[in-house]
């Protein structure tokens, strides 16, 4: 599931990026930016932008980010203590991608063991 | 159809609560507490799920929903009632859902008949 | 309250309807349509715009079902368990809208005196 | 991709429809006539129904108005343009969605060669 | 309307830019170059624009959009099509923003008498 | 601005749980339970829910969690990186929201100097 998402991921991504659209690679690019090292730490800017997905459920996002938290090695005690936030604010909708986000979680966590 | 999405929804519940977070531990207690009888019936409260679910365009939600109203014995007519408001409100984003959720309707009919 | 929102609801779409586009008009008259007793009782299908009304987070949209739903002899208590499932399906962002809901409301009960 | 999309929308507005619902009727006929030329081109309004898809992150939508916009021979660049647009207005959460949208563009162009 | 709107919005970027976050700044900056003529006309984009900020239900972006769309010699037939696809692809619940749409595109065309 | 919205908050929240319905009541409940202190700290919770508010687009939600941002000392530098990822993947339609956010974290600011 992970090599999947990240394979599709990045070979549209190079598509996308290949079309030079100046404005779409100026956002790309943002995109990486925005989440680099500041006031704020690379871990809790990625807390950020995993909740951020969550509430407005974008599944693919939560993947993207989930990935990046485990490589700032978010606890997974941390990860449901976000989920609860998710859940609350974004109501009980949320519960279906809460429920995908888990087993991506546990196959980054069984893949990297 | 049916089986598989029950299936998978009971084996990642039960991971979500196995990590014994009480905050979603409640918000799923509380899940369950709000769709019972009250001054409004069981039939009322799941239709009112539904529709929410529809509108808010979650397909594993309105799947889950689906499955209780059918339990209440909504008939198809209503169904299309409930249909025809969430496509209005929603408006036709909401048209895509709709055909997924009567493709499952039919399911959980065939396998009552 | 009521007066005001409905004094400018009742002017505008006046406005709408007069620069005579036709798929608005229809859409409009749909809109009268799809509430009306079939299936469903009136009640129920206000029941079902309202609480569409309140996870898509649009007040004014939410004013106007709790506007029918009254005329249609709803119960606080029945509106209290049609906001516990708003609040639970849409999540805690659903709550300042259940404020402002719960305003409106007791304003319609006081002015039906 | 385009042909397994197609087939399926098809069957199901069949089945929906066939349950002779009036109110879903009339707004499925809307639906066709809101896209008719007027004041604006058949292109510039269905190059209007694809970037209201991507901002509300509807997949199937987003298919079909990019079978729409090439039937009306919008462009590649056009279609980066209003990809830059969505991405911008709606945020990285559409990126995803950007990412299938134009899978399915290069498909659509791949077989009308 | 259009001068108390166009205020606030200049005095409150002026002071968001003042805190000189490179990222928001860029992002601030993005969103001026993509509506720039391309492939598509400013009144092409500006019309994508607007679609966009009426069916994610932002006020405050669709009166922007509005005052662009106005400049861009938009007329008001050609208004009330991007107002029919929004609220059939939106829903019943952008008719409130439509209304409060109406309000101000009257304002900008009487004071540009 | 900050008393005004407090009054309001307070006595309609008075009203909603004097109305005693168990499962509001619960949610209400979980709603200050869900941020407190655990593996993540109160600060990085209220940032966790002040983005949630953002990229979902409810002002009073927004200004509820910046009170509480403000009690946990964060700072003005920490908050335009949050502002700053909540535009990027909210999009531009959540920068009037942004707006709004700067003008009662002003106000935050200088009654509590």
């Amino acid at each position: 599931m992970v090599k999947e998402f990240n394979d599709y991921r990045t070979r549209m991504n190079e598509k996308i990026l290949a079309a030079d659209n100046l404005n779409i690679k100026r956002l790309y690019n943002l995109d990486t930016n925005t989440y680099k090292e500041g006031a704020l730490t690379v871990k809790t800017k990625e807390m950020l932008g995993l909740i951020s997905s969550m509430v407005l459920r974008c599944d693919d996002c939560i993947r993207y980010h989930l990935g990046k938290c485990h490589n700032e090695k978010l606890t997974t005690e941390e990860l449901f203590e976000i989920f609860a936030i998710a859940n609350l604010v974004g109501g009980t909708i949320v519960i279906p991608h809460t429920r995908k986000a888990l087993e991506y979680w546990d196959e980054l966590i069984t893949l990297n063991k």
